[in-house]
């Protein structure tokens, strides 16, 4: 089955979805209503309708949606069903804590391999994942790996997804705040943690 | 001057408008266009002009944005004219990672305080921030903090979010993936990176 292209913020939502449906199913729930949903997310009961109509509405009048196939179908939306493994590329604060980070693998990732350039990391573990030279990259599609997590400093950025393209990386969680150049094909999602709490004054009066 | 109700969408936009525009002003350039602006960020000029709307549009036919007035009313909207303080609550690796990352004082952003609960990290500093007993988190209002960075364990969020709230902080940026409840008048941004990396492979054929 082909899906119709999906905006953005629908696909934004839909691991918000996905999370409160196995929060749901793990203790128990069948089904439940976009209005049931809608409370646990914060998201409204429209909205959500209008989303899962994308991919198929399914819901049942009076019973609402079954958890069991929203989750089969948001995972295969997000071509999460088959699993996924990411390489780590920086091993300081932010890349250890990501490496100790759990929520990884609610959503079936795994940060399968980490690499630094630093010779007094390049052999030790963290988290269980050995450091590697980062000029061992080049073989990261040989070993299943498709995503790159990238937590180095702002001004190797460009480099480092540089050559995860070389490598055939094709989709990048980028936390440095710099604009990167991307390939034809590529997908880049930034994180900017400073810009996320940048916009939480707008809601706050100062006092 | 009042403004008019932004969508959140907007908001989420405009700090990545301050930020473009704040490079460019560095650089020396006076003056943008909505075209400009659009190549370096990949967000569509339509959208900017939309955005730009809603307070006041004030570029120049032929001329384009004067970035300084561009920064000032961004700067405003969002509130960040002020400066704000913020306190740091939970200081393991991705606390001590948010406490290393100068990313926040480019938007008048300051992490002022850091609490944790661990007696061996108490008294220390880190990145030249002292960590105090989060006991003591009760007064960070009369020390001018508006502003919560939540990175504790999940298992505790809703604990602090609380003791934060008691505090008189209204705004928090809160790192653990569990849903939070929140008073009348508070606003929680929750960053969750598993979700981040879990939307990336929608763009991503496996392979």
């Amino acid at each position: 089955m082909r899906y119709r292209k999906i905006p953005d913020e629908t696909v934004r939502r839909l691991p918000v979805y996905l999370r409160a449906a196995l929060h749901l199913s793990g203790r128990g729930v069948e089904s439940t209503s976009s209005q049931g949903l809608a409370k646990l997310i914060g998201v409204e009961p429209w909205q959500i309708r209008k989303d899962f109509s994308y991919f198929g509405d399914f819901g049942v009048p009076g019973v609402g949606y079954n958890l069991s196939t929203l989750i089969a179908r948001v995972n295969r939306i997000l071509r999460l069903d088959a699993g996924r493994k990411a390489a780590l590329i920086g091993v300081g604060r932010l890349g250890s804590a990501l490496l100790a980070f759990p929520g990884f693998r609610m959503y079936g990732l795994e940060i399968a391999a980490a690499f630094d350039i630093d010779r007094r990391k390049i052999g030790r573990k963290r988290s269980g994942i050995l450091i590697e030279d980062v000029a061992a990259m080049t073989d990261v599609r040989a070993r299943g790996i498709s995503l790159g997590i990238v937590a180095v400093p702002e001004s190797v950025s460009q480099q480092i997804v540089d050559a995860l393209a070389d490598a055939g990386v094709k989709g990048i969680l980028n936390f440095s705040p710099r604009h990167v150049v991307t390939r034809r094909g590529m997908k880049v999602i930034t994180i900017d943690i400073a810009m996320d709490l940048a916009r939480l004054p707008y809601y706050v009066p100062a006092g």
